[in-house]
């Protein structure tokens, strides 16, 4: 191991170039003019792989290609996977970029380009932990498979069919997704849980067309007033969704986990300036942290209705409606949570209207354990990598791509993030920090032994 | 009077082909591209009236050209106005007309053209009165200045000025408007009372932008959600408006008037096909005609928040908003209900939020007494030329032009209405029946003495 982590702390300033090589592709999944920079991206990466010694290869999906490099297979080793994505968001805004996009800038140790933290600079982190072990001849106590896919930023469509298919080659004994944030460089994470979706839209229609409000207003009811009123019942005063049964399958926060997430730095005034509101509203009982993170929620993402333009119009609109969508958490099932949607929306919704209720997409939420021994094993490496006690996460959003391992491989996933909260993921100015780059390549030279004991 | 009812009987069918041309003009107010039609429209109008006797001319306004069309004013007569408009709504969708909308169509007894009842039809009724006087040589007992707009159908933005400009000339005992309608043939009506309108935009602010539902949502309000508790409690469960004083300044509905409109034509079944509800909805204790024209309302007539295209975007929206107007009756003031609505607004919103309220437009409701002697001779005149015994109405919109009249001249405005409610106004095949042209004129025949005596 020492030889390994002599070889990272020895080859950093490479590693950044290196990096910066590979940030240099304009690989923007979501644009068709940048079809040929995916491609030529994926074969860097292929032949970079290879002559870090890895057998690589680039894989045709329904969409863009994929790339996988691995170590050779041995009976009776543990094998895990490594998953990233080459893809990245689209640049714009361009004029709020201070340089541009896929020109590479080191400043105040960091590396700034669209894709530095998501992904390109995280899953490349493991990368050279792997290569360190390849060049010093150490000996990788497990197998490993990179699977670096280039449609995440638009829906990972082509990974489930990819694994569906290599399904055998594939198989392991956890996967390991370096695509999740860090709270700061002295908070190593790890994530064990992620929320699940389930989304409803909800319209009430009235008269066959809008109405006159002179003519007839007065006489029928307003498919608008309608919908806000039953909007209004689906959440009570204190925060919590009034859908009855909602939080049925909840699995209560233990103890442990509440002392875990008040270790984590937060600060009121600062996330209240951050999001720009007045004042913070959330379920009584629980702070922000698990609010955000470990409750579910009942959100509505958007409201249409009668007239939206300029002065005002005399009119009953013949319809409104709203798209809902909720956040869930661990045990909860998003087919059980629009079906007692839709059973309370029928209920409260009165006779002088019609209710039509179309179900959205669905994704169920995400839990590891914290305590198990793979988790020991991601902590120790944290601890060992960036000299901090880790902290434990929730977090809020959803990584369909981490249920697709669970569901076809059976595979559970370790979430070791190494983005920082102002790395402007998805916004101009994006950003990874050296130090991270360091650490994640540390933490990846300590993971293997530790992770292969686990198993 | 004989002969004046002998002149109308005898030239019907050249009044239906003069008035067959009058509806070929595209005078269509709100295209540009017909500014021309809508002067030609204009002079056609003018050259009509010099031929029937009348003193007419061509105004310029800020906007589209006005026609006046005047007896000679003579010492101790009482003077009278009567109001139309040559402009007309565009006749879009072209696909539902069964005739061209400009290519006037006589069929069951009405003719087919935009404009023929919203309002050429019904102020033509008017001229023909008045040409019957002229070409018999029948002395009209008052004298007449029709005051003809081009701006109706937008806004009438040049007749408060026309008006100002010519208050003394103008100056009148009443003003005859045949511009509203009737519930039937069998129903001729005078309308004594319209509606007024109070306009607010409630805007609700919450994160500065868009927030990301899964790593946000839970800790913050939701500006949709907000908005939505805010506009549900405006409105009570049996219909009532709950904010506070809404109620104060509505003069109550008499005896006598509630036992008249006991008389109007109205089926249930009939009406909710018409809208196409499942069901209708008002406030408690009131009828639904009482409801649309007697009572005041508060309708949402638009929402606007958040991701409104196809599927979902799983995002706390910035903002949410609402278009709100109330539809005022007699004695209530679109100043103090606007204040009202604001202070009640800020009450009940929580500081989770800002609270943005926009002021929109404002129309005074309008009230002539239905028992004076000015009402009493047109219901005579009604009675006479229909051969029912007449209704009378109030009207749930407002009529803009009716309060300038009020304002400026200070002259009460009698509305007689001659359009039908099948007769499509705003719509596709607009009609005009034959029936309420020639009793319109036979109406305007005897209202004039009936009219002077009163005055």
């Amino acid at each position: 191991m020492q030889s390994v982590l002599e070889y990272l702390a020895a080859n950093e300033a490479r590693f950044v170039e290196e990096l910066c090589t590979y940030l240099r592709f304009p690989s923007i999944s979501a644009q068709s003019d940048h079809r040929r920079d995916m491609r030529a991206c994926a074969d860097w990466l292929v032949e970079h792989c290879r002559e870090m010694g890895l057998k690589a290869r680039r894989h045709a999906t329904s969409g863009h290609p994929l790339v996988t490099a691995s170590t050779p297979r041995r009976e009776g080793r543990a094998h895990f996977l490594v998953y990233g994505h080459y893809d990245v968001q689209p640049p714009d805004p361009l004029d709020q970029w201070h340089s541009p996009p896929f020109v590479p800038s080191i400043r105040n140790g960091a590396v700034y380009a669209r894709g530095a933290t998501d992904n390109k600079g995280q899953h490349f982190a493991h990368l050279k932990a792997v290569e360190a072990y390849l060049k010093t001849d150490t000996e990788l106590p497990c197998d490993l498979t990179f699977v670096i896919e280039g449609e995440e930023e638009v829906g990972s469509e082509g990974l489930p069919g990819f694994l569906k298919k290599n399904r055998r080659g594939l198989a392991c004994d956890a996967v390991v997704v370096s695509d999740t944030g860090m709270p700061s460089k002295k908070h190593p994470a790890l994530t064990y849980a992620l929320r699940g979706v389930a989304a409803l839209e909800v319209t009430v229609r009235g008269p066959k067309a809008d109405l006159h409000s002179g003519i007839y207003g007065g006489s029928v009811d307003n498919p608008a007033m309608v919908l806000s009123q039953i909007l209004a019942q689906l959440r009570e005063k204190r925060g919590r969704i009034a859908v009855p049964g909602f939080y049925e399958d909840v699995e209560q926060l233990s103890a442990h986990e509440r002392r875990q997430f008040k270790r984590l730095p937060y600060n009121e005034r600062a996330y209240k300036r951050l999001l720009g509101v007045p004042a913070l509203f959330g379920e009584k009982g629980f702070t922000p942290i698990e609010q955000r993170s470990a409750r579910p929620t009942l959100e509505i993402n958007g409201l249409t209705s009668g007239y939206q333009g300029e002065g005002s119009k005399t009119i009953v609109p013949a319809q409104a409606s709203a798209k809902i969508t909720c956040r869930l958490v661990p045990n909860q099932s998003p087919r059980k949570i629009t079906q007692l949607l839709k059973k309370h929306l029928k209920e409260i919704c009165p006779s002088t209207v019609r209710l039509e209720l179309e179900e959205g997409h669905g994704a169920d939420p995400y839990l590891v354990s914290h305590t198990g021994s793979g988790a020991q094993a991601a902590l120790a490496a944290l601890e060992a990598a960036f000299g901090r006690e880790p902290v434990i996460l929730r977090e809020g959003g959803s990584i369909p791509i981490v249920t697709e391992f669970k569901k076809i491989l059976g595979a559970d996933s370790l979430l070791l993030g190494l983005a920082l909260p102002d790395d402007n993921l998805h916004s101009p100015n994006e950003k990874f920090d050296l130090d991270c780059l360091r650490g994640g390549a540390r933490m990846s030279a300590h993971l293997w032994p530790r992770l292969s004991d686990a198993c």
